[in-house]
């Protein structure tokens, strides 16, 4: 779906007459695209700053100490050694006049220390309030802008957020927005970098990765996304589907595997399958999910149990299957599909909540597990994406589901797949156990 | 505040002619009121459910075993033994048709186990799940009914949710809505559950209680319940403010301290005046704070140091001169008010926030530090409260606020109160470093 789908209503006749304010235009990624369209304003007295520049620096783009009259397309301060309420304000000082100077769909990446590491109280205290002041640049940027937050593990190196910082600076975080991530000492053995938007080099060439739901919708985009990025896929989807699943195999240069999740032997076929085809598997993402609303009142176990097997209970089983397999080695990632609702809950949806919310356990209980093989898994949790569902809303549903949010629009299924390709590389070992929103900072909280 | 006040426009001709739905009537507490106006229908195998069925007949009411004919106001679920997918399936089974059956003001109350302490992922998932449940079986009810969770350590035994189980069943927690609350162990030497709604006994009673900010607003509203449930106040305010501060003091038969709280020696002033005038305090209530609102780009050093100087660093020197005299025993507890902004960002606010995000951080990290005293911290976080302040808001600003929580209303100053007096007891010591929102649900989160 194209982004002037998305602004039909907003930018058009209608909208101007109601005094709707236009919707920014968000800057998206495609190959061959710098980092960065402009400069880089990095600042801070943290062990990241000077890693962060140079990252920036190698991949062509410019960086800039002090804020002038230009416009500056990310403002990245280091805040990692704040323990002090004098730190808070010299941290107020540096960001009043970036956020002057930030361009359109430009980016505010703070790297902030862990609050439950910090030593002592008033060092937890201003750990805590870095969380509150990005939430609060990321309502106040504009035109398309985002910023997140980075909490950074004591122990971790400058390497560690490498992979994090490209991902949260260049176009594939779109709507990403007011999120805070933490990153952690790498799990598994050390990993190179990715070069990410370097044309020759891709940073998922030689990954193998299954995506289970991905004849249609977000599942599709997450193949074509993954592929562009130089992954082998492995498409997965129920019988019914296998028309449309051909389709994305083939355009993707991957392999179809028709499976019901929810069938007593499918664990099994899936293990077997990837086995025999290319005996590993680095990516897993457990997009596949159903929805049948209800409220709570009206909502009879049929409609209870399908779900709940399908977006919960299926998982659960394939990923113990696969762990129990030796085909998930070191570097490999699991990346499962929750959702905001999963987070806040959502009226008539008990049901896919409950699913979404166990996600979210399971992602949280099982980090420790697989870190130990070298593994990670963590979640992303969509807020309101333009897909066929969305667009059969009624208007003022889905117009107010767009606007919600501070992007003032609905994120694309893109945004989602570009959020799993970041989590699902070699180089993101420091990202384990995190639930990231692709909500472009919807205010739906809990 | 009336609620009479509040229903203004919401139930007037305008708001009929536009189609608003009418706003319900919160039941609020009033001394000598019954714990629930109505049967409570209590169910789950977990250890428990005999516990809160046997306070709730003691209190008075009626409990009953299946659900029939006859609303109820209370469904209160023990699934605090739930492992399994089967497990929340019958958990639906149970709640389908009870929550058909909820009266006005009811009241859902989940006690569940916590994910963290899981044996297994699927007990972590089934434990997640009871979270997005609840959340969004708090968007389900409707006409002032309330929804809740109490996440329960494994360790905890019956007695230490019974301060906590009142709470939310009682119409104290009129404005306490979809929230995720965590009991543990409690803190220091065992106590007695309260006898919250008697009138012959106060669940404050002997207790000193400290307020800050006291003198109006929020602060007096606290200093009034305080002093209702037993407590002896002292209530401190700028001196500035003395004039308001003396009435608060007089009707609450407290004393008044006159303190800018920012000032060097005020931490060493409160602390003479605790030793010489109680020897003791019980409940420190850190409620003072100010705004001085600016988007960041425009925020100079002047306006960001003011709100921290207040709305934190005072805090936390006065907490450190607390705990580091002797007037915090065993029983001791410690509220601090935060924000939902703290939690959610807010435009135009990066002081306010950075400071009642602050806030958040200092009570995590202090509740375990004070726990070995017998101490709990704990923050309350306010969402749309009706003050002087939100009457003087544009009147679409001010009905956004009030409308867009599961309440359809703004809460009220006692709202903020009574949960504080409820993690004031000493019968909560179970309740420690807990982010409590008084906010009806609402939909701003993060």
């Amino acid at each position: 779906m194209s982004n002037d789908r998305i602004r039909d209503f907003s930018n058009g006749a209608l909208a101007k007459r109601l005094g709707v304010p236009r919707v920014p235009v968000l800057r998206r990624y495609s190959p061959g695209q710098p980092l960065l369209p402009g400069p880089a304003f990095v600042a801070g007295t943290g062990r990241f700053a000077e890693a962060v520049a140079a990252l920036i620096v190698e991949e062509g783009c410019t960086v800039v100490e002090e804020i002038g009259e230009e416009r500056v397309a990310a403002v990245v301060v280091d805040l990692t050694d704040a323990t002090t309420l004098d730190d808070l304000a010299a941290a107020r000082a540096i960001l009043q006049p970036a956020v002057r100077k930030l361009a359109p769909s430009g980016r505010v990446l703070l790297l902030g220390p862990d609050p439950a590491e910090a030593a002592g109280v008033e060092a937890a205290a201003v750990a805590q309030a870095l969380d509150g002041l990005v939430r609060t640049i990321a309502k106040e940027v504009r035109a398309g802008a985002t910023a997140n937050l980075l909490v950074v593990a004591a122990g971790a190196a400058p390497a560690a957020v490498d992979s994090s910082v490209r991902f949260l600076l260049s176009a594939r975080s779109a709507y990403v927005d007011g999120q805070v991530m933490r990153v952690g000492v790498p799990v598994g053995t050390p990993q190179d970098p990715p070069a990410m938007d370097s044309p020759t080099e891709k940073p998922l060439a030689g990954r193998i990765a299954v995506v289970t739901g991905a004849a249609r919708g977000i599942g599709a985009s997450i193949a074509d996304t993954l592929a562009r990025d130089g992954a082998t896929l492995v498409v997965v989807d129920i019988p019914a589907a296998g028309e449309n699943l051909a389709k994305v195999a083939n355009r993707t240069g991957g392999v179809a595997l028709q499976l019901d999740i929810t069938a007593d032997d499918a664990p099994a076929r899936l293990v077997a399958f990837l086995a025999e085809r290319f005996g590993r598997a680095d990516l897993v993402v457990h997009n596949a999910g159903i929805t049948r609303d209800k409220l709570l009142a009206n909502m009879d176990a049929e409609r209870w149990d399908s779900v709940l097997n399908v977006n919960l209970r299926a998982q659960l089983r394939i990923t113990d299957a696969l762990l129990a397999s030796d085909l998930l080695g070191d570097g490999a990632r699991i990346v499962s599909v929750s959702s905001q609702s999963g987070i806040a809950g959502n009226r008539g949806q008990a049901n896919y909540v409950a699913s979404k919310a166990g996600i979210i356990g399971m992602v949280r209980a099982l980090a420790p597990v697989v870190a130990e093989k070298g593994v990670t898994i963590n979640a992303v949790a969509p807020g309101f994406i333009e897909t066929d569902m969305t667009a059969t809303m009624p208007v003022a549903t889905r117009e107010g589901g767009r606007r919600i949010n501070s992007l003032r629009q609905g994120g694309l299924p893109v945004d989602v797949a570009e959020t799993i390709g970041w989590l699902g590389q070699a180089a993101s070992g420091g990202v384990n156990g995190q639930v990231v929103r692709v909500c472009g900072q919807s205010m739906i909280g809990a």
